[in-house]
């Protein structure tokens, strides 16, 4: 398994037919385009100036909305993965 | 449901007819436009360095007016939304 | 009405007539120019790392000088404003 | 009067004349050069993440020296003024 | 043996046969490329403005996936290492 | 004389003579290059956001080297002066 | 002798003979190419918000690994030195 590091988070793509069904529907457009996706695992959070460690927004098997060009790739064990920061994730889809 | 993340806001943007009813009119200048919204959902608020959280000034149906270029676009369940930092907000549209 | 949000406020600009009334005369040179306005609304103020929140030295009524370049213009039930962050705002012209 | 806000000072230029009686001559050189001026208005100072209000280092009538490309010109009631921050201003000069 | 200093750590970069034993593939796409490496020797710590010490999430022996352009590549004792900063450590392999 | 303000510091340039005597030689090379002087003024110190005021390191008639293309020039009273930030001041020459 | 201030640190170049010796080799690429020195003499530190003074980790006769680019060059009573802040400082080479 992967653990992220500090405030980071990993996630996994979540499909167009999947999309759908969440009713996330991504408009063309000029402006910077969001995806959506799956967190798959969680940070230990950011560390303040102050010492205190911020406790993450998100939990695992959150749906996610995230800026397009934010993080990095992985491939891991079969499944492509994307390592974010949780500042790079917009919105979380309620169920 | 969105729920936006930290100090972000969800708007939904205001259209032209409204626009009149509610006063605002946006001058035709060289100078950055803004546009009006309505907000739609509110973050926990962004967390200071001393690890405290600033309650948003903003809460659901406020009419909003933003700077043109911030943000990001999301169609959710047939509606266009906008995803905004509180600071890229001007001002409140009282009633 | 308008409420701006944290360190921002809102201006009037002053006219021409009412700046010759003031005393003030904006040279003609190849720096920052600055303008003359009235204050309409002030925000809350800036939220300091502390948590704690600046009150603004501003308040309705006052006549200020602001960098040209600073802000954003709306017509708001006729008339035109200018919203600005209070660091923006150079002066204050005392009565 | 004109009363500068924050971490500004208001300073009047002091002309060449006066520059030869108070012993500052500018060489001529590539480097940054500096003015000399009067202070005339001082802010109320800095505000610090903490919530300390810095007290301004100046007082009204400090001879001092300045960065030339610091600040804003303003004329006020016929005379001409340069508004800066504290932090432009380089050195004061001592009776 | 070489000690970082700081929030800095030394690994060891981990040769192509033991990324596929670990199970992570490098997906070929425009997005920044992440690669696998070892920790050998971890730093005090980053400290921070109140003057706490921020104890590493990581240890030796950690396997971690890092920023392709990340770090200065050192070779000592005919070993490579790579010295990084902690922050451009995306996450570990948990075993 | 002249007083520096906050974190300055206002220092002389030692000619090239005593710089032989010091035992300093500035090298020839395309890294940036260090210059010789004593400090005539010291400033009153920094003010870090906490509100403490950070004692100066240099005392007046410390020798020191700079880099050679901070500060700003002045000329006062048929001196030429350096005013730099202390911190553009590399190292002392203790005696 | 010469005396750093705050975190400065002040290095002596160690020659090729003895980079064999303590068994660092630059590998031949185009990252970033560290080298070694030996440590003359540490500043008092660096001055953190809170005010606190954070000791340096170098002492003097530690043999360090930095980054070519940085720091200053100075030859004091024939020798060449490079002034360094710590931060430049990437590892120490324990013996």
């Amino acid at each position: 398994m992967l653990k992220p590091l500090g405030d980071r988070v990993i996630i996994e793509l979540v499909e167009s037919e999947e999309k759908t069904a969440s009713g996330i529907v991504l408009p063309d457009s000029a402006k910077e385009k969001p995806q959506e996706g799956k967190v798959v695992a969680v940070g230990t959070g950011r560390v303040l100036e102050s010492g205190e460690r911020v406790a993450p927004e998100l939990t695992v098997e959150d749906r996610i909305i995230f800026s397009k060009y934010a993080g990095t790739e992985v491939k891991y064990q079969g499944t492509e993965y994307l390592i974010l920061r949780e500042s790079d994730i917009l919105a979380v889809v309620s169920k």
